[in-house]
């Protein structure tokens, strides 16, 4: 463990998990219309704090490794964290269903890039990044489901 | 120049300025009283444009350095970033300014750490975040002056 690392690249889950804090899911969310599969909500800050955790230890691995390769996976790094930051103001805040799917498209993107990066370096950060793209994968899904139901709110 | 490295740095930069353009001042920036050296409209994209260049290409010339301090720099420029999406949503989505302000403080220490971690490594990427860190240090007191001016949107 590099500490010094960690909590760096911690610090910047911190600032896209304070989007989360700032603009929560509320009444609104609860009054949408919403596919069967749709995950109970106490799922979803359990899943975060997870994520979080994991892709900071996965960036301090890497930040670690001393590999040539680690400054461009740090940017693919760097790319996933502030779309994350992106999609909850404007899903939550803005309740723009369509412009938050193209973010969490996006999203996806960068956490794929992100993971193939790390695997290349050290498999452990790859794997640390395995549950993060099976969730975006499923929140991806989700806003397309929702967007399908709620027309009106696109 | 190194496009790819260039390019996913400014990707993270485009991620931020996108909660530029979904949370834009429209006309309740308009009406909010404001100090007397508030710049004006014209020079807000104009500057921030100059300073997501400089600060990709800074990132770009740190990957490249092969320095073995360079991932806990791009961790800084990864912090500084995050917090850069997160002001806007919080100041013109929530109108919340005093959290705002804290946001945008915060932000002033990752901009700091981050020119100093960067000095240190290569000069000219440090010379590159000067411009940015006169600039969040204008808007820290802009946005302080502005929440003291309309203390009923604190």
């Amino acid at each position: 463990m590099d500490y010094g690392l960690f909590f760096t690249y911690l610090a910047a889950c911190g600032a896209a998990a304070a989007t989360g804090a700032f603009f929560s899911p509320g009444d609104w969310y609860k009054t949408i219309r919403k596919p069967d599969w749709t995950p109970p909500d106490w799922l979803f800050p359990v899943a975060w704090t997870t994520l979080y955790l994991c892709m900071s230890l996965a960036a301090m691995r890497i930040a670690q490794s001393g590999d040539v390769r680690a400054p461009q996976a740090l940017g693919f790094w760097a790319v996933q964290i502030t779309l994350n930051a992106l999609w909850s103001p404007v899903f939550f805040g803005l309740r723009r269903m369509r412009a938050a799917l193209v973010v969490v498209s996006l999203l996806w993107v960068a956490v794929a890039l992100t993971l193939v990066a790390f695997f290349r370096i050290d498999w452990i950060a790859g794997l640390l990044f395995v549950p993060y793209i099976a969730w975006v994968s499923t929140a991806t899904a989700l806003n397309a489901a929702v967007l399908r139901r709620n027309p009106e709110m696109a």
